[in-house]
């Protein structure tokens, strides 16, 4: 401690709608406080100022922004993000949890109907260095069970990103899986089934080697 | 006629602040109208409600935008911009005339404390296709009759664009002029010195090529 303390940890969450991230998100900071480390648990998009105006943006129904520009707006929240919160945060010591961070870019901008997953990367590229979580906790769902569980937190309610088809769902559940097979050291499939607690100790679990590391 | 309208034409306005964009683009409007064009005429960031939106948080001192988030969020501006005015435009027929486009992102994001020309041209392929004017008019201004101008018009008031000192002005016009030079065929590089009527006239006589092609 006396040159500084080490760079702290981030973490992302990752998943479908309704696959509990926040919750588990949630539990998690509860439980690395109780270890003593400081936490910042954060959402994207949003997390800054300016970053939850460009959230707010996005999710109205009344701009009719199409691929191209989403994709960019999404990016340029992560870019607020990463410059005025999670790298200063780092930095400082502090461990990041994000629910949500490039790889939902990456399974929802960058699938069929975006602009691909180079263009993903070049755009988080520019935006943010780069920056990737040192773990990334995607949490898998069956279809059947996402959607039952996220109408039975929303109800009818759907939103620009929420309200989508079965299909689309899938396809997104899909490329999540890809992107953690490519990427096996940085991603950690966990199953969402059971009682909040049964996940949250998966999740604990697959934290080890982060928490024993110097 | 019989088998749709042939492609408009793009006419980009350019220059630093106080160089006398917007009145030039207004007569340049009229002018082309009385020859019996179908003129829409527009500014960036803006031009529609999505563009609007982000010019808004972009001058929203509230705000601490860095140099890529900005670059990002005048990327997506300009993307919907393209989508959802330009380029229906175009396709109809009709002519664009703009208030600064892809190149004031180049001479001011693009430049020293930016992001780099080459990154803001890959924001630009990946958010708009890549397009450019059929013409960019650089209205040029040397700097003393600029900064009078814009203080003449703004008074003390100064926004996030316009509120920098001289130097940067100054790089700016650099900026601009190496860009014209890079591509002469697309710039017609006009003086802004004398009356509006003067300029006007000299912006017509650049036009001619436009005017005559098929």
């Amino acid at each position: 401690m006396t040159a500084g303390k080490a760079r702290g940890r981030f973490i992302a969450f990752e998943g479908g709608e309704g696959a509990g991230k926040s919750t588990q998100a949630r539990l998690l900071a509860e439980a690395l406080q109780a270890r003593g480390l400081d936490i910042v648990i954060t959402r994207e998009p949003g997390g800054t100022a300016g970053a939850e105006a460009l959230r707010a943006l996005l999710l109205d129904p009344a701009y009719d922004w199409g691929p191209k520009s989403e994709a960019l707006l999404f990016a340029a929240a992560r870019s607020d993000h990463v410059e005025h919160l999670i790298e200063p945060a780092l930095a400082a010591g502090k461990w990041v949890i994000c629910d949500r961070f490039v790889d939902s870019s990456r399974a929802y901008q960058g699938g069929a109907g975006g602009i691909g997953d180079a263009d993903v990367l070049t755009l988080h590229r520019i935006g943010s260095g780069g920056l990737l979580p040192d773990l990334t906790i995607l949490i898998e769902l069956h279809a059947g069970e996402a959607a039952l569980r996220a109408r039975a937190r929303d109800g009818d309610a759907a939103d620009r990103i929420g309200g989508k088809h079965a299909d689309y769902h899938s396809a997104v559940r899909d490329r999540f899986a890809l992107l953690a097979d490519q990427s096996p050291d940085r991603f950690a499939r966990i199953a969402g089934t059971g009682s909040a607690q049964d996940v949250h100790a998966r999740i604990m679990a697959a934290l080890t080697p982060l928490l024993d590391a110097p």
